[in-house]
């Protein structure tokens, strides 16, 4: 029956995957796989998909030819241990729902995000929103540090002590840096994970989210390997070229082989090979 | 664990229940239950929640008070067998997740609606959108009946020819009746769903609608029936008052009992004694 | 031309509106008014609106009977800058548009929240999640000022200090407060619009997210009367009794005068009285 | 003002455009246009974008880093006209604000869909969905019109039969064909438009669906025309090669030129051309 899990995938349930210094990934639970996919996906297309009858062959196909519905029947429920500042980036994916720990309604636990001090580095001059490869000088780093935990313990002490005395907790915690841990319930549908997890494990994502992402990836991974396996090659590791570079590329590449059987024995399928074979006539057209 | 799910709610995947004539709801996957709304409500109230500790009341609350994001935390997928017409009127609700049965990949099956006679009815004066409880004149029923059966076979005769003469299928199809049964995988968390059951178990939905909405009803209160006594008792069979009709409603309602111990033995627990007291005390103030 | 905005509307464009000590709402565009919901509507229910013929009573007939899609196109875009604990609850309402300012593309600008001091009050008992009518003791209120104060100012010149050092501004910000301002570009349509004022407008909501709540709701008012009325009357100031709260006022309700023309006369329209008259046998029934 | 509207704009406003042989497309309303994107991502990225001071060259980059939210910033409002079973592969776009004619509220009008016998083609083998190139018989193509226009006509004639003798509205309709037109307002945001553009102008979108799309995409034109020039060279036009298709590809690009210059005479922008360079550097790894 497709609504029994695999032992392996059911063993992920309730895991807790350690992420930065204080923070965490835990699979709550989760509805489907590949299974589920393929099943959802053979409703839709019916008898068209006998032809393309094998599991693995499909799910590429679908999620090649984005066609994304299928993907749409698997869920993930999370739960998810998180700095702030991580939480701001996270929860502009809308396409989720989300219980989040109320600071109206609880004490907030005294736990902040500190950074490793090699992950304390330059502003990118290339990359305008992000670190360079290159640290902070050392001194400063750890001047950084004793500033970031001194202020997270002196404010929160002062928090603390105002709720203590009676302060409302939603005004108490106004001043609790961006830093501060939260948590929550999390629960996406696998498609709209994908689309997350190509966002945020790519370079240009902040260094702290991205470390949840590769944790949830692993996750998908194992629950889901086909349909990973095919968002690593479409999506992933794959490179558009707008119209603009293929002008660029349309000498190199005219030349390139037209032999079908020697596109199948470099890895495609052989409807793979025919839209491969497609991509270069459209190019040499531009 | 809260991943397992309960024996009884078990038995209903897979289950097909016939709706109409060649229809039928049957749920493929559910994911959570009544203690998954409870398990995500703790972690966003955090120490909150204790008060309110039994996991009865607790949903109550939430319901009650429109804390709707927990039980966006329990999913259902279901596969659907319905006419076009019906369908047209279902996907208006897009918090969803659809695989729909394509007409472009796939042949059509030869399964129309036929309503039964007896509710083959007259126009409403009164509800400009439905029928009325009168009966169409039993000839003229029969006459309907009879052209309907005529039209969809010839049709559907015509159809089956022109597919066999190797016509599109996206094409072949274009004169198939609104009346044609389609089937799709349909996916939606518990807070949508009680949203589209609250709409379409309406005596304003379309009677055919409200024979899907009705047994979906009843395997979600198999699945989570504290949520759905909730459901029953704050949504389905509550009364909104506007302020215009509370204001009409106010002098009659100035004499009325403000005992809270008379509210709880009439079945208010005291948190909504009290919360009835103040919307008395509210339409005072009008 | 429906797509005429009215002059006085037109002037709501651009004018800032203060909320907070730094925070202001400032109405960007929008498109369409109550005539383009009358429009929409005519086109949904063709001649079927022509009874309904004056705009006034279709938009109070769509609203009071949750004919909620003709609200949805009017789209308004607000520039709004507000502390960012405000701004995560505000982000929770997903079917809306957004465009933060990004404290890694840019340097973040000195400008905290602070509370008046009227507002720094005691927990409250009863809303386990809101503060209290008690205000904090005045010793502690200015206590909460200068250390407020204080942080914000001792943070802020931290971070000048390593992003002037060259520290990429992802890390350097993550110690600022939750106090500190930030900017969005913000735009819904006005179903979700009213959804959102009417959580955010509610008592239980946080004090300083209902300021700008209170300000939107004003431009709102301006652009679209006849719907805010509605709203109001529907909605805002109505009130929902439960089915175990309408059957403890059933005995005190059974009396009420069914007669139609004192409720017309009252200000609801026949068609209202008549449906109040329904909810009224209802109660009755149960 | 970025609220004014260009007078060209403008005079698209409620211009009927003919699509199929009683369909149309009007553009009721918009907001916004290129203006507005830059005017949200300037906001959004702060003094991080007075590098990319001009307004073409960030649209540009804005799309092509998928850099999404400031083009949800436009929206557009259209009336369409459409047969049934366009509608219902267009509704499938669930981002979107739609009101519907309803044939439960008012009588459907006689207007049907018949195809132009150049259109009326085989099954594609290729494309498992759609037709081919070649043109069914003319004999067929003949008999299909007739029988189309011969059902049409009966089946309205007794629609017409029923409803006059008093029949409910809701199920006289369910034999009328999926090629009855219908028609609706529908209002989408520009990232959302794009979205549904490049779907549904492809060419494996059903041929009448994309007679609309193309209609669509000249207003959308026409309105922002940088966004429009960006989204054909980066998305309409472009190529996505997988990582398999890139390892095929990884020895004929090997010695493409580096020459940085070279990339500018040729169309990229430096910032492009840098871009462009590590795409291809990314291959040499695979």
């Amino acid at each position: 029956m497709a609504q029994d899990k695999s032992e392996d995938a059911e063993k992920l349930i309730g895991k807790e995957f350690k992420v930065l210094d204080h923070g965490f990934v835990r699979l709550v639970d989760f509805m489907g796989d590949d299974g589920a996919i393929v099943q959802a996906a053979r409703v839709s297309y019916g008898k068209g998909t006998k032809k393309v009858s094998r599991d693995r062959e499909l799910i590429r196909y679908l999620l090649g030819h984005q066609h994304t519905s299928p993907f749409e029947m698997v869920e993930f429920k999370f739960h998810v241990k998180l700095p702030i500042f991580v939480a701001r980036q996270w929860i502009r994916h809308r396409t989720a729902n989300v219980n989040e720990y109320s600071g109206r309604y609880s004490v907030m636990k005294e736990e902040f995000y500190q950074p490793e001090p090699g992950q304390i580095r330059l502003q990118s001059d290339i990359n305008k929103q992000g670190r360079s490869e290159q640290q902070f000088p050392a001194d400063l780093q750890e001047d950084f540090l004793n500033h970031s935990s001194d202020i997270q313990k002196r404010v929160y002490e002062k928090y603390n002590h105002y709720i203590t005395a009676g302060l409302a907790r939603e005004l108490a915690r106004i001043n609790l840096p961006l830093s501060l841990y939260t948590e929550w319930y999390w629960k996406i549908d696998l498609h709209n994970l994908l689309h997350f997890l190509r966002l945020r494990m790519d370079p240009h994502a902040q260094y702290e989210i991205r470390q949840y992402a590769i944790v949830m990836a692993e996750i998908v991974k194992a629950i889901c390997p086909i349909s990973w396996e095919a968002f690593e090659d479409y999506i992933l590791n794959a490179q558009r070229f707008s119209a603009t570079e293929l002008r660029i590329l349309k000498a190199t590449l005219s030349g390139f082989t037209r032999d079908k059987s020697a596109l199948v024995a470099a890895g495609l399928s052989t409807l793979e090979a025919d839209e491969f074979l497609d991509k270069l006539e459209k190019i040499r057209d531009l």
